[in-house]
């Protein structure tokens, strides 16, 4: 169970105070209050804890945002920064004397420029809304988080997040050329821009998946990429989970990069299958889904080379999509994989750790070893290319035994990742759910100059932040408790 | 000129106990203090810049590295870190006062692990030590600085380093998984990994081109990729150099990534000609060096693309590889370009700026101006595919006003690179050389919050202090000095 700091009785006293001083701030409705209307903030994607705030802001502007920070600042106020709530580790939950920036009326599209293959948009535009903006001109924008239609692009830079196709195009932080930035003093800061590199520091880097603790982002620039001429998938269907994690690391161990190289285990796939009737082969214990692209005979080459490859691991079958239509419906099953396990068990846990891919056959193991030890049920279904795991950990939230069980469960899988030389998310950040890990990945040394990092932004420690650190030993929030 | 802090005299009059301590922790051998030993150590690439050090010391373990650390810390001591001394920006140059630590006898490739793809080296190993080491085996490590044979690792991870190949594989940053870094305090933290993502803040992006100002990296885990099946290149020759910026805007926008895209001007293809005899065409005022790789029928599909693009832009000559000797031909003058420019003018300022690729043409257009009206001859010769340029400003040492002017020139350079929505460095660094035009750049909330970051690793200023920020206005110089 998770633990939030103390709220401050001296900010909850002052709260129609600084509530009157939000409203001199933003334009009409751009204040929230009421705890009905709070409700739906109270929690995100990773809907396990809830915690109304203090009130929400939907400022318009950049300037708007700058005079929310200089009123907390001033008031000693803490501020948790808000997309569109998608966040899988808790990275929107409120504080009950935290003031909510809410993004999502920050939403225009301010410039898109095709000579230098770059957007320049608020915080608040969805992930998909820059690729819609820019499709029917050949172009898109590369990465693709299951939540893409939803998450916004503040967030996105937040969690540096990732998604299927990640594997060639890379993540968040590799499609990034900068950002506007508000600072918790209120001073607004322009970081990267048109160019590819940059003078002084690497803090583009920095901020992207810093968790809303460094400031506030309120505009992005994004590189935007020349769609390719075709993509199509193929399906490789294997007798066991290992089998199937030694095909990916051969696959990647060759040297070809496909642009999606997605793992689906027994469990996953008859959930799919019975949610989307894909054609899934229920017969086999792990499934892959690889997709390739570029020209036509780019494709015949890459798929030629990949049937060879997974030929090698005695696979049950082996499909290849020969139109567009028929790689949409091997992707079908995948991409309703989690609502699909929602069926079988309302109730999961979707863990997010990252291994070296060479350690697939082990990790995949030994999570069916933990499963049938706890005696709770796991679905794997994952970006299996860059290492990146998603078990879903089932249990029933009706008993809290059973809660803790597959809490300790995640902990454990996290762990592993770590032992094994990867780490504990891949691409849903640390949050809530995995801050008081963080001590399994890094030394104390090693943590202590990531917070002497916040304090350098954020002195007091107002910017979200019961995230990411654990809250025993973190100075700087005891001493603003 | 450079301006230096100045050195602490509680430092100097220590000089005696400080070294008696540094030989306490260093091997027979790994301390030098006398004047004329220090000599090689007084500067690097950047050779404008002259300035002996306190001692030079040779670690050979992070431990012995961490020790050095502590000591200078406890004795107020500044440091100064050094590769190979290959710095364009003067990063390496050092201070009356500080002790430089050369970490050229950490030289182990410790790992190497194909399945995962990576390498783990000392920080000393050389940039092509590591591809020398991988390549029986078919592979590489991707970015290529021009100085690659002598280079290291850790001034790389430093530097954030580029090459011609870095269009289509990234920098230093795209192409790093994990440094071990000391801090001034003498801890030994580890950041990153063998994973592709990092719980936490991005760190190791931050300490990535942070020039030796956060830490000391004494360890590096490197991604390596697989040796593409072949490569091929084409040269193609113009008529105007704003043409060929228009070439390449248009490669570029088409969406076509080569693995190299290089631009030389009148005077460089001159230069390489008399030098290297690669048979580049007189009459052009601009040539690109367009090299793709793969398999030969992507390499013909590519060239093919390439071919017809460069055609709309009435080339005067279109060349095409059509073996690997005749693609090392094409690639012979570009390689000693800057030794070539040296034959003409044995003095040259070699600037470093980027800029959108779109603004190329405009650019190179008033590049061209301000060198008729200070009266110095340029050569530009650059990475145009990912628009960082190099123009090589000519000039006379044995004149002073002449190499004020140089100066001035290349400032006006990086300005206009800054004004056009780029920025002062592609991957040089600022080390000095840059130093005093990051208010260009930058606003003052802006470099106060680097500040700050420096601050948080370094609270007294004692790592590399006198590079990256401007020296005036800097409050924690101020205090230190």
């Amino acid at each position: 169970m998770i633990r939030l700091p103390d709220p401050k009785p001296e900010v909850l006293a002052r709260r129609e105070a600084i509530l009157a001083g939000l409203r001199a701030i933003l334009p009409e409705g751009g204040v929230i209050s009421e705890p009905l209307r709070l409700k739906p903030y109270e929690t995100d994607g990773l809907s396990a804890y809830r915690q109304p705030p203090l009130a929400v802001v939907l400022p318009t502007s950049t300037e708007e945002v700058a005079a929310v920070l200089r009123l907390c600042q001033a008031e000693g106020v803490r501020v948790v920064p808000r997309g569109a709530g998608t966040s899988l580790s808790g990275g929107a939950l409120p504080l009950a004397d935290a003031v909510v920036i809410g993004l999502m009326r920050m939403n225009r599209i301010l410039e898109v420029d095709y000579a230098n293959r770059l957007a320049v948009v608020e915080a608040g535009v969805t992930n998909l809304g820059i690729t819609n903006h820019v499709s029917a001109d050949g172009f898109f924008y590369a990465p693709d988080p299951s939540s893409q239609l939803a998450c916004m692009i503040g967030g996105n830079v937040g969690m540096n997040s990732g998604g299927a196709h990640c594997l060639k195009y890379g993540v968040t932080a590799n499609n990034l050329l900068g950002v506007k930035l508000v600072t918790m003093a209120g001073e607004v800061v322009e970081i990267g821009g048109r160019h590819l590199d940059a003078a002084g520091y690497d803090w583009l880097g920095l901020i992207t998946g810093s968790e809303g603790q460094l400031g506030i982002v309120t505009e992005v620039t994004v590189r935007i990429l020349r769609s390719p001429e075709g993509q199509r998938a193929m399906l490789a269907a294997f007798r066991g989970t290992e089998i199937a994690g030694q095909a990916v690391d051969a696959i990647i161990g060759s040297g070809i990069i496909p642009v999606a190289l997605e793992f689906m285990d027994r469990p996953c796939i008859h959930a799919c299958e019975a949610f989307a009737h894909a054609g899934y082969p229920l017969d086999a214990e792990a499934m892959l889904i690889i997709e390739v692209e570029g020209s036509v005979a780019e494709q015949d080459m890459l798929l030629g080379k990949l049937k060879e490859i997974c030929n090698r691991f005695d696979p049950i079958s082996l499909k290849v999509a020969q139109t567009a239509e028929e790689s949409l419906a091997i992707w079908k099953g995948r991409k309703g994989a989690f609502g699909a396990v929602g069926r079988i068990s309302p109730d999961y846990l979707c863990m997010d750790g990252t291994i070296p891919t060479g350690e697939l056959p082990f990790v995949l193991k030994r999570i069916g070893e933990m499963s049938a030890q706890y005696g709770l049920q796991v679905a794997n279904v994952f970006h299996a290319g860059d290492g990146n795991l998603h078990p879903l950990i089932m249990f029933d939230a009706n008993d809290p035994a059973s809660f803790h069980k597959a809490e300790s469960f995640g902990a454990d899988i996290l762990k592993l990742c770590v032992e094994v030389g990867g780490c504990l998310t891949g691409e849903h950040g640390v949050g809530v759910e995995k801050r008081d890990l963080m001590g399994v990945q890094f030394t104390e040394a090693e943590l202590a100059q990531q917070r002497a990092i916040k304090s350098a932004f954020d002195p007091a420690w107002l910017l979200n932040p019961a995230k990411v650190f654990p809250l025993d030993g973190n100075p700087a929030l005891q001493r603003a408790a």
